[in-house]
């Protein structure tokens, strides 16, 4: 087993959450750990004066038509959410605080989070509904109700926004494997081709 | 035989010319009529305050490291020419002078204009070289030469350009089949399926 994928998303992107369908299965087949690393694009958009690129007045029409073709097209269920995109400040907090408590669980939740807004249109901004998920993978949703304000987690996530954000990441999802980056759903077929040739 | 498949692009994209690799084939396949529609993305960019995105400051590295890979991914022998990106308007008005003499040879001029730009650093935004192109494939260099400068060819390549951008396009290659948008070489596929089953 050679290093890890490091896969990086936002838990409001579409895109995203594509990903997450499918790179647990590639990280299977090619036995590579995946490493789940939510951050906030907003963060990004903010520093450099850019936008989603669904509100984007020229490609924002094409856009929310090629994410929900580009679902079919996986075989994944999608609709876009009302509200989209939203603040995934809550569950991003969410994740690094189960991350010290079960790993794996962590990342269920992530993906169940995520198919509950761009499935069932569940707010994910929403801290209650945030809870709920949490508690649906066994956290203890009290504790979490707690933790989240806590001045040591919104710095954690800080923390890592930083450090994405360092690595020069701009969007998501983004999949770096032997410090080489994909970005986008469409890159996955040339992440596998990297995972079995190597580099290429 | 159903409707055309339009493929719009800039002669300086490389998307474009790997899109332009690949375009011929499947229109052969699904018997579709492929229309080449070369634009001037400089025109969208000036009219957006948007620019190419290998000079984007943030994402303009990763750009031309997938540009690359892409090809290599492809099968497509490409390298980054130098100067890039170059001002496409000669090839351009070159293409829409040959149209009205040879819808074919003008493709065949397209491409291989593309492949010298983008296999054999041939600068296509040198007028010198695009007649070079245009007699290689058997037109008048010295009518295209008197022609390129024309108010009636300058102006054939305005309307093609305001059409696009009436049309609301914004990138290389955009492929527009039954009324509906692929954008991106990475599109192709679905752009496929599409033509196999119709809208889905």
């Amino acid at each position: 087993m050679s290093g890890p994928i490091d896969f990086y998303f936002d838990f409001s992107s579409p895109y995203g959450y594509l990903g997450a369908e499918i790179i647990g299965d590639i990280g299977l087949r090619h036995n590579r750990e995946v490493i789940w690393r939510p951050y906030l694009l907003g963060v990004v958009f903010k520093k450099y004066g850019t936008q989603p690129l669904v509100n984007d007045p020229l490609k924002g029409d094409y856009a929310r038509r090629d994410i929900v073709r580009t679902a079919t097209y996986l075989g994944i269920p999608f609709s876009i959410p009302d509200p989209f995109p939203v603040n995934s400040i809550s569950a991003c907090r969410a994740y690094y605080w189960m991350l010290d408590i079960d790993v794996q669980r962590a990342k269920r939740f992530a993906l169940r989070m995520m198919r509950g807004y761009f499935q069932d249109n569940i707010d994910l901004s929403n801290l209650s509904n945030v809870i709920e998920f949490a508690v649906a993978e066994g956290f203890d949703g009290n504790k979490l109700n707690e933790e989240i304000s806590q001045e040591y987690l919104k710095n954690k996530v800080r923390e890592e926004v930083n450090l994405a954000m360092n690595r020069g990441l701009f969007g998501s999802p983004i999949f770096i494997v032997d410090d080489e980056m994909f970005w986008g759903t469409d890159r996955i077929e040339q992440l596998e081709k990297w995972l079995v040739d190597g580099s290429w």
